[in-house]
Protein backbone atom coordinates (compact mmCIF):
# COMPACT_ATOMS: atom_id res chain seq x y z
CA UNK A 1 0.00 0.00 0.00
CA UNK A 2 1.72 3.62 -1.33
CA UNK A 3 0.08 5.34 2.31
CA UNK A 4 0.02 4.42 5.78
CA UNK A 5 -3.58 6.45 6.30
CA UNK A 6 -5.29 8.03 3.99
CA UNK A 7 -6.31 11.71 3.87
CA UNK A 8 -10.12 13.06 5.17
CA UNK A 9 -11.44 15.95 3.58
CA UNK A 10 -14.37 17.25 5.42
CA UNK A 11 -15.71 19.36 2.17
CA UNK A 12 -18.61 22.14 1.76
CA UNK A 13 -21.52 20.67 -0.37
CA UNK A 14 -22.59 24.29 -0.88
CA UNK A 15 -25.97 25.22 -0.50
CA UNK A 16 -27.32 22.06 -2.75
CA UNK A 17 -27.08 22.79 -6.71
CA UNK A 18 -24.33 20.67 -7.71
CA UNK A 19 -22.78 23.82 -9.58
CA UNK A 20 -22.39 25.74 -6.33
CA UNK A 21 -19.68 23.36 -5.34
CA UNK A 22 -16.34 24.86 -5.57
CA UNK A 23 -13.95 23.43 -8.30
CA UNK A 24 -11.73 22.49 -5.44
CA UNK A 25 -14.34 20.09 -3.75
CA UNK A 26 -15.53 18.69 -7.18
CA UNK A 27 -11.85 17.74 -8.23
CA UNK A 28 -11.61 15.65 -4.43
CA UNK A 29 -15.34 14.02 -5.09
CA UNK A 30 -14.04 12.64 -8.27
CA UNK A 31 -11.06 10.97 -6.63
CA UNK A 32 -12.75 9.89 -3.57
CA UNK A 33 -12.56 6.22 -2.22
CA UNK A 34 -15.22 6.59 0.48
CA UNK A 35 -17.89 9.65 1.12
CA UNK A 36 -19.48 10.21 3.86
CA UNK A 37 -22.61 12.76 3.56
CA UNK A 38 -25.09 14.49 5.00
CA UNK A 39 -29.09 13.56 4.59
CA UNK A 40 -29.23 16.95 2.79
CA UNK A 41 -26.50 16.68 0.08
CA UNK A 42 -28.41 16.62 -2.94
CA UNK A 43 -27.97 13.56 -4.97
CA UNK A 44 -26.62 15.42 -8.46
CA UNK A 45 -23.56 16.33 -6.03
CA UNK A 46 -23.34 12.95 -4.50
CA UNK A 47 -23.18 11.76 -8.02
CA UNK A 48 -20.09 13.80 -8.86
CA UNK A 49 -18.19 11.07 -6.37
CA UNK A 50 -18.30 8.65 -9.33
CA UNK A 51 -15.95 6.12 -8.08
CA UNK A 52 -16.84 6.34 -3.92
CA UNK A 53 -18.92 4.06 -2.03
CA UNK A 54 -21.29 6.55 -0.23
CA UNK A 55 -22.62 6.42 3.09
CA UNK A 56 -25.29 8.61 4.36
CA UNK A 57 -25.08 9.64 8.14
CA UNK A 58 -27.16 12.11 8.08
CA UNK A 59 -28.41 14.03 11.21
CA UNK A 60 -31.99 15.47 10.99
CA UNK A 61 -32.97 18.19 13.49
CA UNK A 62 -32.89 16.41 17.32
CA UNK A 63 -31.18 13.54 16.43
CA UNK A 64 -27.72 14.85 16.84
CA UNK A 65 -26.03 13.57 20.12
CA UNK A 66 -25.73 10.40 19.63
CA UNK A 67 -24.49 10.15 16.19
CA UNK A 68 -21.83 12.63 16.38
CA UNK A 69 -19.18 10.05 18.02
CA UNK A 70 -20.37 7.27 15.42
CA UNK A 71 -19.16 9.53 12.65
CA UNK A 72 -16.15 10.33 14.07
CA UNK A 73 -15.33 6.68 14.68
CA UNK A 74 -15.83 5.93 11.12
CA UNK A 75 -14.12 8.75 9.74
CA UNK A 76 -11.19 7.47 11.20
CA UNK A 77 -11.49 3.42 10.47
CA UNK A 78 -11.68 4.64 6.85
CA UNK A 79 -8.46 6.44 6.79
CA UNK A 80 -7.06 3.62 7.66
CA UNK A 81 -8.52 1.54 4.86
CA UNK A 82 -9.33 4.08 2.23
CA UNK A 83 -6.83 6.78 0.70
CA UNK A 84 -9.49 9.97 -0.20
CA UNK A 85 -12.04 10.25 2.37
CA UNK A 86 -14.40 12.68 2.14
CA UNK A 87 -17.62 13.96 4.82
CA UNK A 88 -19.43 15.88 3.02
CA UNK A 89 -21.14 18.55 4.79
CA UNK A 90 -24.34 21.01 3.82
CA UNK A 91 -23.20 24.78 3.05
CA UNK A 92 -19.61 25.36 4.73
CA UNK A 93 -18.25 22.87 7.13
CA UNK A 94 -17.32 25.78 9.55
CA UNK A 95 -20.85 27.29 10.32
CA UNK A 96 -22.79 24.85 12.11
CA UNK A 97 -21.10 21.67 10.42
CA UNK A 98 -20.06 20.18 13.88
CA UNK A 99 -16.97 19.97 12.42
CA UNK A 100 -14.40 20.56 14.84
CA UNK A 101 -15.09 17.29 16.64
CA UNK A 102 -14.78 15.33 13.69
CA UNK A 103 -11.57 17.37 13.46
CA UNK A 104 -10.49 16.62 17.37
CA UNK A 105 -11.25 13.08 16.90
CA UNK A 106 -8.49 13.05 13.45
CA UNK A 107 -6.16 15.01 15.13
CA UNK A 108 -6.41 12.42 18.32
CA UNK A 109 -5.91 9.33 15.66
CA UNK A 110 -3.17 11.36 13.95
CA UNK A 111 -5.12 11.49 10.52
CA UNK A 112 -4.41 13.71 8.06
CA UNK A 113 -7.13 16.47 7.22
CA UNK A 114 -7.99 19.43 4.78
CA UNK A 115 -11.25 21.47 5.46
CA UNK A 116 -12.54 22.72 2.21
CA UNK A 117 -14.71 25.52 2.44
CA UNK A 118 -18.31 25.99 0.64
CA UNK A 119 -20.80 28.72 -0.13
CA UNK A 120 -23.34 29.03 2.72
CA UNK A 121 -27.28 28.72 2.51
CA UNK A 122 -27.40 32.49 3.47
CA UNK A 123 -25.33 33.65 0.62
CA UNK A 124 -27.07 31.70 -2.09
CA UNK A 125 -30.50 32.83 -0.72
CA UNK A 126 -29.27 36.62 -0.94
CA UNK A 127 -28.27 36.39 -4.89
CA UNK A 128 -31.44 34.36 -5.53
CA UNK A 129 -33.35 36.99 -3.70
CA UNK A 130 -31.26 39.79 -5.32
CA UNK A 131 -30.92 41.48 -2.26
CA UNK A 132 -27.48 42.20 -0.41
CA UNK A 133 -26.97 41.03 3.42
CA UNK A 134 -25.26 43.97 3.97
CA UNK A 135 -26.04 47.45 2.26
CA UNK A 136 -24.42 51.05 2.60
CA UNK A 137 -27.02 52.59 5.35
CA UNK A 138 -28.84 50.09 5.88
CA UNK A 139 -27.01 46.97 7.14
CA UNK A 140 -22.44 46.89 8.40
CA UNK A 141 -23.12 43.96 9.57
CA UNK A 142 -24.62 40.38 9.46
CA UNK A 143 -25.08 37.62 12.35
CA UNK A 144 -25.79 33.85 11.32
CA UNK A 145 -26.81 32.15 14.68
CA UNK A 146 -28.72 28.71 15.46
CA UNK A 147 -31.09 29.13 18.51
CA UNK A 148 -30.80 25.37 19.06
CA UNK A 149 -29.21 25.07 22.69
CA UNK A 150 -27.76 21.53 24.37
CA UNK A 151 -27.43 20.93 28.06
CA UNK A 152 -24.38 22.68 30.03
CA UNK A 153 -23.83 25.29 27.29
CA UNK A 154 -22.32 28.56 28.45
CA UNK A 155 -22.70 30.41 25.21
CA UNK A 156 -24.22 33.74 24.62
CA UNK A 157 -28.04 34.38 24.54
CA UNK A 158 -28.53 33.62 20.65
CA UNK A 159 -31.00 36.42 20.69
CA UNK A 160 -28.79 38.60 22.13
CA UNK A 161 -26.68 38.65 18.93
CA UNK A 162 -29.89 39.01 16.52
CA UNK A 163 -30.90 41.86 18.06
CA UNK A 164 -27.76 43.65 18.19
CA UNK A 165 -27.13 42.79 14.34
CA UNK A 166 -28.54 44.92 11.16
CA UNK A 167 -29.12 41.73 9.97
CA UNK A 168 -29.56 38.23 10.82
CA UNK A 169 -29.82 34.87 9.81
CA UNK A 170 -31.00 32.06 11.46
CA UNK A 171 -30.50 28.25 10.48
CA UNK A 172 -31.93 25.72 11.36
CA UNK A 173 -34.57 27.29 12.82
CA UNK A 174 -37.81 26.63 11.05
CA UNK A 175 -39.53 23.79 13.33
CA UNK A 176 -39.31 26.68 16.19
CA UNK A 177 -40.23 29.79 14.27
CA UNK A 178 -43.19 30.68 16.95
CA UNK A 179 -40.80 30.68 19.85
CA UNK A 180 -37.95 32.39 17.53
CA UNK A 181 -40.60 35.24 17.28
CA UNK A 182 -41.83 35.46 20.87
CA UNK A 183 -38.41 35.91 21.96
CA UNK A 184 -37.19 38.58 19.25
CA UNK A 185 -40.30 40.32 20.17
CA UNK A 186 -39.76 40.05 23.96
CA UNK A 187 -36.57 41.59 23.20
CA UNK A 188 -37.58 44.59 21.46
CA UNK A 189 -37.11 43.41 17.67
CA UNK A 190 -40.23 45.45 15.80
CA UNK A 191 -43.19 43.13 14.85
CA UNK A 192 -42.56 44.77 11.52
CA UNK A 193 -39.38 43.42 11.21
CA UNK A 194 -39.12 42.32 7.48
CA UNK A 195 -38.54 38.43 7.06
CA UNK A 196 -37.76 35.86 4.93
CA UNK A 197 -37.99 32.49 5.19
CA UNK A 198 -35.93 30.48 2.13
CA UNK A 199 -35.85 27.18 1.70
CA UNK A 200 -34.03 24.67 -0.82
CA UNK A 201 -32.02 27.68 -1.48
CA UNK A 202 -30.43 26.99 -5.63
CA UNK A 203 -32.66 23.95 -6.08
CA UNK A 204 -35.35 23.75 -8.38
CA UNK A 205 -38.19 22.75 -5.33
CA UNK A 206 -37.01 26.03 -3.12
CA UNK A 207 -39.32 28.14 -1.39
CA UNK A 208 -39.55 31.54 -0.32
CA UNK A 209 -42.00 33.29 1.85
CA UNK A 210 -41.73 36.61 2.35
CA UNK A 211 -43.52 38.25 5.60
CA UNK A 212 -42.54 39.95 8.99
CA UNK A 213 -41.40 38.85 12.05
CA UNK A 214 -44.42 38.81 13.76
CA UNK A 215 -45.81 36.43 11.21
CA UNK A 216 -43.00 34.20 11.67
CA UNK A 217 -45.01 31.86 13.46
CA UNK A 218 -47.41 30.71 10.03
CA UNK A 219 -44.43 29.18 8.57
CA UNK A 220 -45.17 26.02 10.36
CA UNK A 221 -47.95 25.47 8.38
CA UNK A 222 -45.55 24.66 5.31
CA UNK A 223 -44.04 21.80 6.50
CA UNK A 224 -40.59 22.04 5.53
CA UNK A 225 -38.14 19.10 5.23
CA UNK A 226 -35.33 20.96 3.30
CA UNK A 227 -32.55 23.09 4.74
CA UNK A 228 -34.25 26.26 5.59
CA UNK A 229 -32.78 29.98 6.93
CA UNK A 230 -34.85 32.43 8.72
CA UNK A 231 -33.47 36.15 7.41
CA UNK A 232 -34.62 39.32 9.66
CA UNK A 233 -33.47 42.93 8.96
CA UNK A 234 -34.54 46.08 7.17
CA UNK A 235 -32.48 44.74 3.98
CA UNK A 236 -35.04 42.62 3.47
CA UNK A 237 -37.52 45.36 2.47
CA UNK A 238 -37.03 45.32 -0.60
CA UNK A 239 -38.06 41.55 -1.25
CA UNK A 240 -41.30 41.59 -2.92
CA UNK A 241 -39.76 44.27 -5.77
CA UNK A 242 -36.87 42.08 -6.68
CA UNK A 243 -37.98 38.77 -6.35
CA UNK A 244 -40.50 38.14 -9.11
CA UNK A 245 -38.02 38.23 -12.08
CA UNK A 246 -35.61 36.33 -10.61
CA UNK A 247 -37.47 33.44 -10.17
CA UNK A 248 -38.64 30.74 -12.65
CA UNK A 249 -41.48 28.98 -11.09
CA UNK A 250 -44.36 30.78 -8.36
CA UNK A 251 -42.81 31.80 -5.32
CA UNK A 252 -43.10 33.89 -2.83
CA UNK A 253 -46.44 32.44 -2.17
CA UNK A 254 -47.95 34.22 0.83
CA UNK A 255 -48.59 31.68 3.70
CA UNK A 256 -51.47 34.58 4.52
CA UNK B 1 -27.58 40.51 -33.26
CA UNK B 2 -29.46 37.53 -30.92
CA UNK B 3 -29.65 39.97 -27.96
CA UNK B 4 -30.92 43.03 -26.96
CA UNK B 5 -28.96 43.36 -23.77
CA UNK B 6 -26.53 41.11 -22.82
CA UNK B 7 -26.74 39.50 -18.79
CA UNK B 8 -24.16 40.68 -16.07
CA UNK B 9 -23.33 38.27 -13.59
CA UNK B 10 -22.15 39.48 -10.68
CA UNK B 11 -19.92 36.58 -9.54
CA UNK B 12 -17.67 35.78 -6.08
CA UNK B 13 -14.81 35.30 -7.09
CA UNK B 14 -13.95 33.63 -3.29
CA UNK B 15 -11.54 34.06 -1.21
CA UNK B 16 -8.52 34.15 -3.69
CA UNK B 17 -7.18 30.95 -4.96
CA UNK B 18 -8.92 30.02 -8.15
CA UNK B 19 -10.04 26.60 -7.22
CA UNK B 20 -12.28 27.81 -4.70
CA UNK B 21 -14.46 29.65 -7.16
CA UNK B 22 -17.58 27.60 -7.33
CA UNK B 23 -18.13 25.57 -10.65
CA UNK B 24 -20.99 27.84 -11.91
CA UNK B 25 -18.81 31.19 -11.96
CA UNK B 26 -15.85 29.17 -13.66
CA UNK B 27 -18.10 28.54 -16.46
CA UNK B 28 -19.36 31.53 -16.62
CA UNK B 29 -15.75 33.29 -16.58
CA UNK B 30 -15.14 30.93 -19.46
CA UNK B 31 -17.80 32.31 -21.66
CA UNK B 32 -17.51 36.03 -20.37
CA UNK B 33 -17.32 38.88 -23.15
CA UNK B 34 -15.92 41.54 -20.98
CA UNK B 35 -14.86 40.99 -16.83
CA UNK B 36 -14.83 44.46 -14.26
CA UNK B 37 -13.08 43.00 -11.57
CA UNK B 38 -12.18 44.32 -8.06
CA UNK B 39 -8.05 45.10 -7.49
CA UNK B 40 -7.78 42.09 -5.52
CA UNK B 41 -9.22 39.62 -7.17
CA UNK B 42 -6.19 37.44 -7.86
CA UNK B 43 -4.53 36.77 -11.48
CA UNK B 44 -5.19 33.23 -11.85
CA UNK B 45 -8.97 33.57 -11.35
CA UNK B 46 -8.71 35.87 -13.76
CA UNK B 47 -7.01 34.00 -16.38
CA UNK B 48 -10.19 31.44 -16.66
CA UNK B 49 -11.70 34.36 -18.32
CA UNK B 50 -9.69 33.29 -21.31
CA UNK B 51 -11.93 35.23 -24.19
CA UNK B 52 -12.74 38.28 -22.33
CA UNK B 53 -11.67 41.56 -22.05
CA UNK B 54 -10.83 42.51 -18.72
CA UNK B 55 -11.09 45.70 -16.81
CA UNK B 56 -9.86 46.56 -13.43
CA UNK B 57 -12.56 48.44 -11.87
CA UNK B 58 -10.51 48.46 -8.49
CA UNK B 59 -12.01 49.79 -5.36
CA UNK B 60 -9.39 50.22 -2.27
CA UNK B 61 -10.11 51.48 1.22
CA UNK B 62 -10.74 54.86 1.80
CA UNK B 63 -11.80 55.94 -1.86
CA UNK B 64 -15.34 53.81 -2.81
CA UNK B 65 -17.27 56.73 -2.72
CA UNK B 66 -16.21 58.06 -6.07
CA UNK B 67 -16.15 55.14 -7.69
CA UNK B 68 -19.24 53.52 -7.40
CA UNK B 69 -21.73 55.39 -9.67
CA UNK B 70 -19.16 55.13 -12.77
CA UNK B 71 -18.99 51.03 -11.93
CA UNK B 72 -22.87 51.08 -12.43
CA UNK B 73 -22.77 52.73 -15.88
CA UNK B 74 -19.92 51.02 -17.19
CA UNK B 75 -21.90 47.66 -16.28
CA UNK B 76 -25.29 48.86 -17.80
CA UNK B 77 -23.36 50.67 -21.04
CA UNK B 78 -21.39 46.55 -21.56
CA UNK B 79 -24.50 45.07 -21.42
CA UNK B 80 -26.06 47.21 -24.28
CA UNK B 81 -22.39 46.01 -26.03
CA UNK B 82 -21.82 42.80 -25.17
CA UNK B 83 -24.03 39.08 -24.59
CA UNK B 84 -22.10 37.73 -20.97
CA UNK B 85 -21.06 41.20 -18.52
CA UNK B 86 -19.17 39.94 -15.55
CA UNK B 87 -18.91 41.70 -12.62
CA UNK B 88 -16.68 39.96 -10.51
CA UNK B 89 -15.90 40.94 -7.46
CA UNK B 90 -13.65 39.18 -3.84
CA UNK B 91 -15.65 36.71 -1.81
CA UNK B 92 -19.18 36.57 -2.01
CA UNK B 93 -20.99 39.68 -3.61
CA UNK B 94 -23.75 39.70 -1.33
CA UNK B 95 -21.40 40.50 1.91
CA UNK B 96 -20.00 43.75 1.51
CA UNK B 97 -19.36 43.93 -1.88
CA UNK B 98 -21.86 47.06 -2.53
CA UNK B 99 -23.83 44.73 -4.99
CA UNK B 100 -27.24 46.28 -4.19
CA UNK B 101 -26.00 49.55 -5.55
CA UNK B 102 -25.17 47.59 -9.09
CA UNK B 103 -28.54 45.38 -8.81
CA UNK B 104 -30.36 49.03 -8.86
CA UNK B 105 -28.51 50.65 -11.40
CA UNK B 106 -29.08 46.97 -13.41
CA UNK B 107 -32.71 47.13 -12.97
CA UNK B 108 -33.41 50.60 -13.31
CA UNK B 109 -31.90 50.07 -16.68
CA UNK B 110 -33.89 47.68 -17.63
CA UNK B 111 -30.89 45.09 -17.50
CA UNK B 112 -31.04 41.39 -16.83
CA UNK B 113 -28.91 39.90 -14.13
CA UNK B 114 -28.15 37.14 -12.11
CA UNK B 115 -25.60 36.92 -8.84
CA UNK B 116 -23.29 34.06 -8.37
CA UNK B 117 -22.70 33.19 -4.71
CA UNK B 118 -19.02 32.68 -3.46
CA UNK B 119 -16.81 31.14 -0.42
CA UNK B 120 -16.05 34.41 1.70
CA UNK B 121 -12.84 35.07 3.32
CA UNK B 122 -13.93 34.14 6.62
CA UNK B 123 -14.53 30.59 5.16
CA UNK B 124 -11.18 29.77 4.45
CA UNK B 125 -9.64 31.42 6.71
CA UNK B 126 -11.72 28.89 9.16
CA UNK B 127 -10.95 26.31 7.14
CA UNK B 128 -7.25 26.73 6.87
CA UNK B 129 -6.88 27.20 10.73
CA UNK B 130 -8.60 24.09 11.41
CA UNK B 131 -11.27 25.94 13.71
CA UNK B 132 -14.69 26.25 13.35
CA UNK B 133 -16.11 29.34 13.23
CA UNK B 134 -19.22 27.85 15.18
CA UNK B 135 -18.68 25.51 18.21
CA UNK B 136 -20.78 23.75 20.20
CA UNK B 137 -20.75 24.70 23.60
CA UNK B 138 -18.47 27.68 22.95
CA UNK B 139 -19.98 29.52 19.77
CA UNK B 140 -23.68 29.11 18.24
CA UNK B 141 -23.56 32.53 16.35
CA UNK B 142 -21.07 34.39 14.22
CA UNK B 143 -21.04 38.22 13.22
CA UNK B 144 -19.90 39.25 9.76
CA UNK B 145 -19.06 42.88 10.33
CA UNK B 146 -17.08 45.84 9.05
CA UNK B 147 -16.55 48.81 10.72
CA UNK B 148 -16.58 51.16 8.08
CA UNK B 149 -18.80 54.01 8.75
CA UNK B 150 -19.77 56.56 6.16
CA UNK B 151 -21.78 60.25 6.81
CA UNK B 152 -25.07 60.28 7.88
CA UNK B 153 -25.34 56.40 8.22
CA UNK B 154 -28.33 55.55 10.69
CA UNK B 155 -27.35 51.80 10.92
CA UNK B 156 -26.38 49.82 14.35
CA UNK B 157 -23.35 50.45 16.46
CA UNK B 158 -20.77 47.87 14.89
CA UNK B 159 -19.42 46.97 17.69
CA UNK B 160 -22.22 46.61 19.27
CA UNK B 161 -23.07 43.60 16.95
CA UNK B 162 -19.06 42.09 18.00
CA UNK B 163 -19.89 42.24 21.72
CA UNK B 164 -23.44 40.13 21.44
CA UNK B 165 -22.00 37.71 19.24
CA UNK B 166 -19.86 34.47 20.55
CA UNK B 167 -17.89 34.58 17.03
CA UNK B 168 -16.99 38.00 15.39
CA UNK B 169 -15.51 38.34 12.01
CA UNK B 170 -14.17 42.07 11.02
CA UNK B 171 -13.88 42.52 7.10
CA UNK B 172 -11.73 45.74 5.51
CA UNK B 173 -10.73 46.66 9.43
CA UNK B 174 -6.98 45.66 9.44
CA UNK B 175 -6.07 49.51 8.78
CA UNK B 176 -7.97 50.78 11.87
CA UNK B 177 -6.77 47.90 14.15
CA UNK B 178 -5.75 49.98 17.34
CA UNK B 179 -9.67 52.07 17.35
CA UNK B 180 -10.97 48.67 16.82
CA UNK B 181 -9.64 47.49 20.07
CA UNK B 182 -10.11 50.19 22.01
CA UNK B 183 -13.56 50.36 21.27
CA UNK B 184 -14.56 47.21 21.96
CA UNK B 185 -12.54 46.72 25.09
CA UNK B 186 -14.23 50.22 26.34
CA UNK B 187 -17.53 47.93 25.46
CA UNK B 188 -16.46 45.65 27.40
CA UNK B 189 -15.08 42.41 25.23
CA UNK B 190 -11.61 41.43 27.17
CA UNK B 191 -8.63 42.16 26.24
CA UNK B 192 -8.01 38.32 26.26
CA UNK B 193 -10.21 37.39 23.90
CA UNK B 194 -8.34 34.93 21.24
CA UNK B 195 -8.03 37.09 17.92
CA UNK B 196 -6.40 35.78 14.62
CA UNK B 197 -5.84 38.03 11.44
CA UNK B 198 -5.68 36.46 8.51
CA UNK B 199 -4.26 37.96 5.15
CA UNK B 200 -4.68 36.64 1.69
CA UNK B 201 -6.69 33.67 2.77
CA UNK B 202 -6.02 30.68 0.69
CA UNK B 203 -3.24 32.30 -1.59
CA UNK B 204 -0.05 31.36 -1.50
CA UNK B 205 1.24 34.72 0.26
CA UNK B 206 -0.96 34.69 3.41
CA UNK B 207 -0.22 35.28 6.87
CA UNK B 208 -1.79 33.88 9.83
CA UNK B 209 -0.96 36.30 13.56
CA UNK B 210 -2.49 34.70 16.35
CA UNK B 211 -2.99 37.72 19.36
CA UNK B 212 -5.25 38.95 21.75
CA UNK B 213 -7.89 41.87 21.48
CA UNK B 214 -5.66 44.19 23.19
CA UNK B 215 -2.58 42.89 20.91
CA UNK B 216 -4.47 43.70 18.00
CA UNK B 217 -2.78 47.30 17.47
CA UNK B 218 0.68 45.60 16.79
CA UNK B 219 -0.81 44.18 13.67
CA UNK B 220 0.08 48.15 12.30
CA UNK B 221 3.46 47.02 12.03
CA UNK B 222 2.92 44.47 9.05
CA UNK B 223 1.91 46.45 6.59
CA UNK B 224 -0.97 44.69 5.64
CA UNK B 225 -1.92 45.03 1.36
CA UNK B 226 -4.14 42.19 0.86
CA UNK B 227 -7.36 41.08 1.73
CA UNK B 228 -7.51 40.58 5.07
CA UNK B 229 -10.02 39.10 8.21
CA UNK B 230 -9.86 39.99 12.17
CA UNK B 231 -11.25 36.88 13.93
CA UNK B 232 -12.31 37.44 17.08
CA UNK B 233 -13.42 34.80 19.68
CA UNK B 234 -12.80 31.61 22.06
CA UNK B 235 -13.11 29.30 19.74
CA UNK B 236 -9.57 30.90 18.15
CA UNK B 237 -8.40 30.01 21.52
CA UNK B 238 -7.69 26.16 19.61
CA UNK B 239 -5.68 28.10 16.55
CA UNK B 240 -2.04 27.84 17.86
CA UNK B 241 -2.07 24.09 18.38
CA UNK B 242 -3.97 23.37 15.22
CA UNK B 243 -2.42 25.75 12.50
CA UNK B 244 0.67 24.00 12.12
CA UNK B 245 0.31 21.43 10.46
CA UNK B 246 -1.76 23.14 8.16
CA UNK B 247 0.44 25.19 6.30
CA UNK B 248 2.98 24.23 4.31
CA UNK B 249 4.71 27.51 5.08
CA UNK B 250 5.73 28.79 8.05
CA UNK B 251 2.68 31.06 9.61
CA UNK B 252 1.37 32.56 12.68
CA UNK B 253 4.72 34.68 12.63
CA UNK B 254 4.43 36.13 15.87
CA UNK B 255 4.45 39.62 16.07
CA UNK B 256 5.59 40.16 19.06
Amino acid sequence: MPWLTGKVYLVGAGPGSSDLLTVRAAEILKRADIVFHDALVYPDTLRLATAALKIAVGKRCGRYATAQKFINKRLVDAARRFKTVVRLKGGDPMLFGRAQEEIAALQAAGVAYEVVPGVTAAAAASAELGVSLTRRGVSRNVVFVTPRTGAGETVHDWAASVVAADTAVIYMGSGQAASIAERLISRGLPPATPAVVVENASLPQRRTIKLTLSELPEIAELAMEGPATIMLGEVFAAVEENASSLFPQPVLAAVR
